[in-house]
């Protein structure tokens, strides 16, 4: 027997569970508060996702209970479509499964992991299943707990129950240990807060440990519009990619497989690289060969296409999220920017929506004064860790502030709200939470603060004039009676009428227009 | 049919293969640079612990090609102990399998994901296999190209071959588009330099695409001991490990099945836990309940145990890496410290070693001179990427260097070591370029960097000290004819007789000891 031999006698096959439950740090279990977070985060983003696909207006109801010494039970219930019988264990306990990961939809979720790392965590530092109660409407409400067979990565749901109930929805209860409730703008508080500005249509209700309740009414009552799928665009193909499509197709023709299951392929498109290939386009889909996609793949590359169709996005909207401002952050001045769709990897559509909210309950506020926050976001989800390695962060940090008067930003009342919204968001690990910084991301990101930026300056700089001139009149309108005492014993004019003339010139420079200054701030009022 | 069947429709299960295939960026591929770079990593790090589980010196060579834009060929030799012709299709073309996930051993790749990221990234980018030539030594050489099915995370293996040859080890050559070779600090040229510094013991040859060709030759011929699978410790244990443990355990009782599973658990500390729970540990192991084996892991809490074993521990030590800074960075002066093991998480053992070289070659040149570079290692593997969130990162910014006399410590010839090894590193990634924060491994970082950090003080304080000696015995030396002459001119003394005795008197002062100062340095610099 050779070494090799000996060695390889060792070699074993290991399941997705097995290898997150050994890293679960990938997953956000890395220290006891964000382990909470993580697993509020996994619950409502689900939540929010089953509810809009559903069609409804989201009413969700978190609640974080303490049982004993890092030892809390996390309740979620949503008003979303309910979970099918036959589905609630592979749900909530087989990584890699669900109903996001294949589609290109604009979804909160989309990897098929959250929800079963959930019960992975719950298993292995209580030992106990969680508990899914859930209607999908047909009078029929299903209980059951659920754990997960790691070595195997499928799950294992006991204690079944059946009865009748009139609603639709879902209730997830679990029991975890290792983690632990804190204040802070990492706690499941500050995400739920986070999730209720980038959310406005959704009524949240949380209820912390300390059964202190708050309510997140809605500040829309229109549903976004429902994610539609998009098809592939051919830009972003691959040639492994082209096969999988390929032999799955039951079109008849090549060339009808690529029109009827690419984004912009038009018959004419279809023609033009088959013109570039040697492939009879004719032949079934399924006989295409390696070398046969390799050349396809390379005829697309030189063939121009239209951009991808960013329909299927659905970015939050300016006016939404004003509305979100005025509700949550009540600020003295805002500006927000929706930017056009673009394109990623050639074929990831995303769009960049940025806003700034300048005072009021803006920035947060600490015992000396208050400090901005960066408020990110990837499909109206919040983000709370991994904030430096996130393109955002970058983003926000390559701004040169000094050029838009804001100097010692980190000092300003200032919340920066941005959102990323993408078919698929390219997150830099399974925790989702930080953004890879692609450079057509980064590009959209930095021209969209800019743009946000320019404005909040034109409104720094006006606040800073009207107190110059404030301060300007005070001083002037300070020395009046002394100048008009002077000039009265100088001209004999009366002095209460000097006085009262000097006033209103001093109020119609200062207060009603009539110089240039007050032109400019009125127009930049607007 | 309700809402939620509808959604339900699109419920599917997924491959890991498919889920790094969508999110390679979690992977490392992200970027042209990057890419590249991460490709050798994988390799280079198998090629080293294949040698060294093997029991021989490493031998290998890494060669960059580039056949077009963005386009290049990446060949790594090994003198390994070669691969079954059996499990070549896994080693490279199944994700989470191999032989060293489920060991607690110190190994460089622990994951059994890294080959074959590779080998997808080959296919996604050039339709193309990786190919592989393999000989365990018993006359047979194996030749075979080797895909991955993405949708069922399994290998492809075609074009096979068998024939005599000699010789014992692994090559891999793989071709990749979307990547690309730059000379900078993240380049695999780097990787390689980085590489050789940690690894004395292993002879590395690198060749560019530009042909030009690098050889690190040995610094040291002693191969370090090899990885010894350790016991897991009680302290580090969950519910479903021990059930789990138990269920596949063939000892006859739970008493039997703890004392020789588990590290530190002799009979006694058996007995103890048994007194504390209400389990008869006669019982069969496979017979232990959640209930049971919460009960057990409740009683382990409660009951001390030694410290986890850290013989398995492989630091490279001190006079090995100081060797290494000699024979590559050339360094003025340079302070090194292997500290003590130490755990995390309750029962992973891990070791921080820490080295400051100053001056020589130390430090990343550059046009304007050099700056401080942190050269960071996991287990002897260099990580080059994601540095901000690493734990090294984050413990040498948490230093105030001002402390240590160096201020702008940025601007300084200086290279910072820094190698934790483990038994299992906690990457915050899959692509494993960053370690996670966790305490105890930030304080022992912390405290090591401190040590040595007082050396290079005490080196460049007594530097510092010996310029301004230097400084002021030449100009105490310059004025010396003039004194000597007015002191002539007063007392009639002989000029030249007073010249020589100031002059001893000055060299006597300032360089053969005799006062304090000098005392104090001599001490440090031994």
């Amino acid at each position: 027997m050779t070494q090799a031999d000996t060695i390889f006698k060792e070699f074993k096959e290991h399941s997705v569970a097995e290898f997150f439950k050994k890293n679960r740090q990938m997953l956000g279990y890395s220290g006891k508060i964000r382990s909470l977070t993580t697993i509020v985060h996994e619950y409502v983003t689900n939540a929010l996702d089953a509810c809009e696909e559903h069609g409804v207006l989201p009413e969700i109801t978190v609640k974080v209970e303490q049982l004993g010494n890092d030892h809390y039970r996390v309740t979620v219930t949503d008003n979303g479509p309910g979970i099918p019988q036959s589905h609630i264990g592979k749900v909530f306990a087989q990584m890699l499964s669900g109903t996001k990961f294949h589609r290109f939809i604009q979804q909160r979720g989309q990897q098929g992991i959250g929800a079963s790392g959930c019960t992975m965590y719950a298993q292995i530092t209580t030992g106990k299943p969680i508990h899914v109660i859930t209607s999908t409407g047909k009078g029929k409400v299903y209980e059951a707990n659920v754990m997960i067979d790691v070595k195997k990565n499928s799950p294992l749901v006991t204690d079944e129950k059946e009865y009748d109930g009139d609603f639709t929805g879902t209730t997830v209860i679990g029991e975890f240990k290792d983690v632990q409730y804190q204040q802070s703008d990492k706690s499941p508080g500050e995400y739920v807060r986070r999730t209720a500005l980038a959310n406005p249509h959704a009524k949240i209700t949380f209820i912390d440990p300390n059964k202190l309740k708050t309510v997140y009414e809605r500040a829309v009552t229109v549903l976004p519009k429902k994610g539609v799928a998009a098809k592939p665009h051919p830009k972003g193909l691959e040639i492994d990619d082209l096969i999988e499509y390929a032999h799955h197709s039951k079109e008849r023709t090549i060339k009808t497989f690529l029109v009827n299951t690419f984004d912009r392929m038009s018959a004419a498109k279809a023609k033009e690289i088959e013109e570039l290939t040697s492939i009879d386009f004719q032949r079934k889909p399924d006989s295409i060969s390696w070398k046969d996609a390799e050349e396809i793949v390379d005829a697309i590359k030189k063939t121009q296409f239209l951009a991808p169709s960013t329909a299927e996005l659905r970015p939050i909207g300016e006016s939404t999220i004003e509305r979100s401002f005025l509700n949550v952050l009540e600020p003295e001045f805002h500006s927000i920017r929706t930017r056009k769709p673009a394109v990623y990897r050639g074929g990831v559509p995303f769009q960049v929506e940025v806003g700034m909210a300048y005072g009021g309950k803006a920035g947060r506020g600490n015992e000396n004064g208050s400090t901005a926050e960066i408020l990110r976001f990837a499909n109206r989800a919040p983000l709370l860790f991994d904030g430096g390695g996130c393109a955002i962060t970058k983003a926000v940090n390559s701004i040169d502030w000094k050029r838009y008067q804001l100097r010692n930003i980190e000092t300003l009342p200032l919340s920066i709200f941005v959102n990323i919204c993408s078919t698929y968001v390219p997150y830099t690990g399974a925790g989702k939470q930080a953004i890879s910084d692609e450079d057509e991301v980064m590009k959209d990101l930095g021209l969209a603060l800019m743009e946000v930026a320019r404005d909040i300056k034109s409104y720094v700089t006006s606040e800073r004039r009207k107190y110059e001139k404030h301060t300007k009149k005070l001083t002037l309108t300070k020395y009046i009676p002394e100048i008009s005492r002077a000039v009265s014993e100088l001209t004999g004019a009366k002095k209460e009428v000097l006085e009262a003339n000097l006033l209103r010139i001093v109020n119609d420079k200062y207060e009603n227009g009539g110089d240039e200054e007050a032109e400019e701030e009125a127009g930049e009022e607007q």
